[in-house]
């Protein structure tokens, strides 16, 4: 039956200057390329064909899909880029840097933002620069969907359909799928495949540009996890 | 209205060893990756803003859309790859070094091979390694429209298939397409947008990287063409 392959992007320009990114489009470190480089690598050597791909509408997921997929000999395949795999829109935190929002906010604060499942962030305006309703590639969008801020709960409750709509009949259909995505995008599917509880996925943590390969059977039950270490 | 965007794939490791390509799938050469930039470059500067971009399933152009699309930082946008913006099939020349091929056949029927509308070059077996009969990407492909070889005629008469089916379409719906492929697949396309004759067309040379933008009115008549020169 069919395969699933999760990769979280690797090191991007604002996880090395600490900042909350969520939606915010930066792009990978050289350190971010090089793990998506090696992430292909394992795929390669796992000997995976892959018939679809899936990844977000950022940057850093989109190059480490093709940095991993270049490296498999696998560039060819189809893809389809979705806001639905976005990262967790971390609403008026997007930007700021996380040790300074911690001294103004307190640890707590900032702990409960970031650990729990359905807890939003302060809110962004619509008409803020920074909000998704004044980028281009959101314009197709009902504005009452784009978020000004989301927790793990909210950002399941629009991943989930694109697994329902696209995943799921790809690996029913036999197809295997590979998803380059966000720490937090890959924590709603893990949740959902896995049927991890509310309160354990915040402990989740998957490593960024280590492919996660899930098998299914013919009625979608997991029949094999592996993770292809580093 | 809307604008179209041609962009031909910088130098290949097979232009530097002066090898017969098609659809053997070779990556870029480093100058050919710096073309591809330039390009991004260009389009940045002039400003397009595009909804859709298209280009075969052969490395050396899907890269080549990449690395334009992320300068221009528009790498987001959806892009649809097909066999029908593949390169014209070059048969059993393929892999041979054009300078050995001419010594063998002949300047003259190499000229004739590689400049004549209808003439098709030596076919490759099904069974050959090197068919795309053989390539896991050309699978879902009916085995009758694999070919063994083309000529401009053979390559015009598949790609036009995708003008119809998505690229008009899209232009008809206002939307702004980039197109990133092959010197004859680009010729292909170039003769039918601006009815070009079958006699004119072999002598019509696409710049490597050199975007062509045209405008078309809402028939489809091209009202502008510009060369975004490097």
């Amino acid at each position: 039956m069919a395969k699933l392959v999760l990769i979280r992007h690797g090191q991007s320009e604002w996880n090395l200057s600490n900042q909350f990114t969520g939606w915010h489009d930066v792009d990978l470190s050289e350190k971010g390329v090089e793990e998506a480089k090696a992430a292909g690598k394992k795929l390669k050597e796992a000997g995976i064909q892959f018939d679809q791909a899936y990844t977000s509408v950022l940057t850093r997921a989109i190059k480490t899909l093709h940095y991993a997929l270049e490296e498999a000999d696998q560039l060819w395949i189809p893809e389809t880029k979705t806001w639905r795999l976005n990262e967790r829109h971390y609403g008026a935190l997007q930007g700021l840097n996380k040790k300074e929002t911690a001294e103004k906010y307190g640890d707590e604060q900032v702990h409960i933002w970031r650990r729990s499942y359905d807890v939003l962030p302060p809110l962004l305006d619509a008409d803020d620069p920074e909000s998704a309703a004044q980028d281009r590639r959101y314009a197709d969008l009902d504005p009452r969907i784009i978020p000004g801020g989301e927790n793990l709960k909210v950002t399941l409750e629009r991943v989930i359909p694109f697994w329902e709509d696209h995943i799921a009949p790809d690996l029913l259909a036999g197809k295997n799928v590979i998803i380059a995505a966000h720490g937090n995008s890959l924590r709603a599917l893990t949740k959902y495949i896995e049927n991890i509880s509310d309160a354990d996925i915040m402990n989740l943590e998957m490593a960024t540009g280590e492919p996660v390969v899930y098998d299914f059977d013919d009625k979608l039950k997991v029949t094999n996890k592996e993770k292809l270490g580093k």
